[in-house]
Order: structure tokens, then sequence, then C-alpha cells
């Protein structure tokens, strides 16, 4: 039986254990603003000992129980680390461990005893070194849950940028971008802004591939032969789409209020935008899985573990977007 | 013999008569905000009709004569229209008009008549249509400095955003990235900024070619290869270079305090957030050539011409940035 208290918690797997992942989840608590209920994936222990090195001071108490509510309570599914964790110091017997804790917080959201999962950080090279391919937690988190084509969105509350391509190299971006591929970023991209972002009708601005989305032909045809024809397509169902335009002239403040969405074709179009004014508080949402996800915007940040310096902004940021949309799939 | 006064005048070629260009140089001219010493390089009965179109009055005197000093009034180097301009009307017959107000401009910056030249927007489509081989402003004026190379840089008057490529299709980009591309870039953008914009040690950021400046070469070898080589050899010089760094970070507040310029790899890398913050008051400079030139950072704007509706604050930022180029260029 399933208690409601139960249903609407959220995972939390603070990643890397020798990153600032355990330190923001501790200040976190520890400054009584790590929301009730949200419980944590990781190993209590490590979790103790980063609050002494932080001088924090934080309590326990079993995601099984009612929720805590003092402050500096965290509520904590327990997973072992595998070998002690040292602050900076990588090592690839916890590569296990990490992986632990986003099956515990997959399963959880499958099952559905969590409403979603919000990820800390992970290095993805220690892992690799361990001998298990692991190529990101959002390729990860396809396979665990059987699906074939997610899409990273990044928000920082105010503008969304979704990615046609990722982590590719640059040379490669080109041929990536085919009709299958657009289209079905697309059709992610609506149905997701629907469903988690109530937004009944989404406004999507989707960028050319070229420089002045390719000047009519003179610098690249892509826009010719592949997107336009894929957004007049989906457009003609009726859906608020309009491209491909220059991206250099996409992202200006009378632009941002007209549209929900920005569809970059990849990376570096679409992100130093997004980051340059939201970098701390901007948030990664994997859109696509049968789950929630959502995801800080930085790294292990490793010099800085155990050092008190830690920015816990866009930890907070992710917890409040899976929140919310968490909220709108119960009233859906 | 040249006068003093002469020696310190700015060539300003409005660009493509059916355009915005002449509405711009008569707003700024009947609002008295254009400089006494710019000397506009057009067919003075072409920006006559077009005050009327506005319902602004302008007056006109020669650039011979002493600079006027009355608002409204316009220091005209006459050049004639080939055919009558009609606002948002694209005619090839004025093409040879349109080269030949930038001829005019460029000859007088390099015989020492004009301290440097501003242009407004053209349409390269329409020059290419009259059978003149043109793929823009900056490659011509090359052409006619015989420059083989030089360096688009566009700035807000904080941000310098330089470019490693321009207009070329993104699938052609990392193939254009070599290093003798890239130290000659590296060379002029470090040398001109020195030359005109009075920076002693420039301190320059160089972003990655690919997603997270390739991982350590897991997405993409060029960073490698190429990239911190050309860096590091041009450091060990003693200049202050710092690079290749991830695109999506390298434009938070705290990293555009610590840099004077970012040299971004391509168009679309480097322009949207220098774009989205702004748009409107934008500077396009060309750096490496033997005069100084500056441009707006919009196009042509054809359904506005006429209309009272166009911005001239990219125009007169530019005529801003290049008097002060002007004035660094007299004290050196």
């Amino acid at each position: 039986m399933t208690e409601p208290a139960q249903q609407s918690r959220l995972a939390l797997t603070p990643g890397e254990p020798a990153g600032i992942g355990p330190d923001l989840v501790i200040e976190l608590a520890a400054d009584g603003r790590l929301p009730d209920n949200v419980v944590v994936v990781a190993d209590p222990e490590l979790l103790a000992q980063r609050a002494r090195a932080l001088g924090r001071r934080v309590s326990f108490s079993d995601h099984n129980a009612p929720p805590p509510s003092a402050d500096g309570s965290i509520c904590i599914s327990p997973v072992p680390l595998q070998a002690p964790a040292h602050c900076g110091q990588l090592d690839p017997a916890n590569a296990g461990y990490v992986l632990a804790t986003l099956d515990t917080a997959s399963e959880g959201c499958l099952d559905g005893r969590f409403t979603g999962m919000v990820t800390g950080p992970v290095n993805k090279a220690i892992i690799n070194e361990a001998g298990i391919r692991f190529s990101g937690h959002t390729e990860y988190l396809a396979q665990r849950c059987h699906v074939e084509r997610t899409v990273m969105l990044l928000t920082d509350g105010n503008l969304r940028v979704a990615l046609a391509t990722t982590h590719l190299p640059l040379r490669a971006v080109a041929d990536a971008i085919d009709t299958d591929c657009l289209e079905t970023t697309l059709r992610i991209l609506h149905d997701d802004l629907q469903r988690h972002f109530g937004l009944a009708q989404p406004r999507i601005l989707v960028l050319g591939l070229n420089p002045h989305a390719g000047e009519s032909g003179h610098l690249g045809r892509e826009e010719i032969d592949i997107i336009a024809p894929v957004v007049n397509r989906l457009a003609a169902h009726g859906w608020s789409l309009h491209g491909p335009v220059p991206a250099d002239t996409a992202f200006t403040a009378d632009m941002r209020q007209r549209y929900d969405a920005v569809l970059a074709m990849y990376h570096d179009q679409g992100l130093p935008v997004l980051k340059a004014g939201g970098f701390g508080h901007t948030v990664n949402v994997t859109l696509g899985l049968p789950i929630i996800r959502t995801s800080v915007d930085h790294g292990t940040a490793l010099d800085l573990a155990g050092s008190g310096r830690a920015d816990s902004g866009s930890l907070l940021c992710a917890i409040e977007t899976a929140q919310a949309m968490a909220a709108r799939a119960r009233l859906s």
C-alpha cells in the first residue's frame, strides 16, 4: 500500500562522492532549504563525514518513516559506498556506488515510489575507468527506462533551450541533423512542454544550423532541405512552430517574450547564451523519459569538495523544477 | 595641404539606398546626434528625398568646406545614384553606386583624407545579381586594401567577441580551423586590441571548437591537435592568452571581467550571446585592415525604410567606436 506522503517524494542522487554533490545536500539541509519530501539516495556515513568537514549539523531519518520536519534533517534511502570517499580524489572503486544510487532512484520512479529524480554531478571518465561504459546520466537513464531518444532541455526558469544534438564533435553535427532526428526531437519537446510545463500550445522557435540560417542556401542547404520541411509539416498540424531562424538574433528580449522554448541544433549554439545569464541557477531537464528527471548544470568541481565554497543554487533550482513538474503530473 | 580639421574626419557610407541606411543618417542628423566631423558619402538627393519621407529637416554642406555646426546639417561627399531609389525596392542598377561609396570612403582612408570609415547595411544578393561578385563589405575592403586576412570583431561596448571563421556553412568549420588560420587570427586580434583599443597587454580567452572544449579528446581532437598548441606557442611570447575553454561557460559575468576579448571558433558560437544582450547597440569592427572600419550589426531592413521606425542605435555606436579608435591612432 502506498501512502499519499510517499507518492510525492522526490529522489535526489548526490552523484560523485569525491565531488561537491554531497556538500550541496548538506548545505541545503543545514540551511533548512532541503524540502521535506526529498529522499537522498546515498551513503549516510559519507554525508555525515562531509557534514563534519563542512562544520554543519545534520541528522538522518529513514525514508520509510514519516518525513522529518526539523532543519538539518535528511531523509535517506541508504546505498553503501564501496570504498572510503576522500574529497577531490576520484576512485574507480566507487563507480558501482554511483550507478547503484541512479538505479535505486530510477527504479523508484518507475514503480511509483518516487515522483521524479534530481541528479547531482558525476564524473564520466572515472566510471569508464572502472570498466563500465557510461556516456552520461541521460543515456544511462534512457537505457534503464527502455527509451531510445531523449531531449536535453536547459532552463534558467525563464529561457528554455532544447538541443537537437548534444555531445558530438562539431564536425559530426551537420550529418546528425536529419529529418527523423529533428522530427522526433520536436515531438518530444512539444509533448513534454505540454505535459510537464503546463503549456497547452507551446510556442517553439527553431534555429537554423548554419550562420544566418543558411542565408537562402548561400551558407548551407540544411535549412532548405531538412529543417524547414520538418517545421512546416509539424506546423501544419496546428503546432506553434517558427523557423529556421538565424541563431545570433534569436535570443533578444523581444524574441524571448514571443517563444516558450528555443530548439538549438547543437550544444554551443544554444547553451552559451543561457549560461551567460543563468549559470549557477540553470537546470538540465531530460525530456522524453517516462519519469521526471532534472539535474544540476555544473560538474563535480573536485577542487571545491569539502571547502564550503560550493554554490547550491543550481541543485535547489533542479529540485524546485522537478517539484513543479511532478505537481503538474499529479494534476493532469 | 591638409587641415587638422580634415585629418579627423570620418567617412560614413549609408549602404543600400532602398534600405534603412539613409533613414539612420537623417534621424541622427535631425536629432543633432551626427558628429560634426562625419562626412556622409552618398547621393544628397537620395538623403533629401528620404528626409521628406520621414518628415525630418536636414541641410547639406560640402565636405571641402569647414564642418557645419547647426543641427540637421549633413556634411556630404557626393556620389550620384545610378537609378532612382525607392524605399524597400532593391534595384541592381544601383549596385555600382553602393560600391562607389565604399571606394570613395576607403580611398579617402588610405590617402589620409579620412581617419576611418563607418558602413551602413548593404544587400549582398542584389550586388551579385548586378553581375558583380561581392561576398561582403569585409572581403571587399580587404581586397581594396590589398590585405589577405582580416578578423571580424563584434562588441557591445563591454564584451568583445572575435571570430576565427565567419560566414561558412557549419559543416565546413572544423576543416577551416587550422594552425595557420588560428595563429594569424590571434596575431591580428592581439595587435589590433593594442593598437585600436588601448590595451597594452590584451587578455584573450580562446574557446574550444567542440562542446566542453573536446572533453580531453572524447568529443573531438581539434583542441589537442591545433588550438592548444597555437595558444601555448603564443603565450610563450608573454601574451596573455587562455584556452581552449568550453564555450558554454565562457560568458559568465566572472569570465567577462577577466578577459578583454573572447575568440570564438565560429559565428553561432560567439554571436548569440553578444547580440542577446546588446542587439541594437553592437558594432562590427574589421581588424587587420590598414584602415579603421566599423559597421552596424544589422541588415538593410527593407520593410522599415522610410517608416521612421528604424533604430539608429547601432549606427551611432559604430560612429563612436570609430571615433575612439581614430583618437587612439592619433595619440600613438
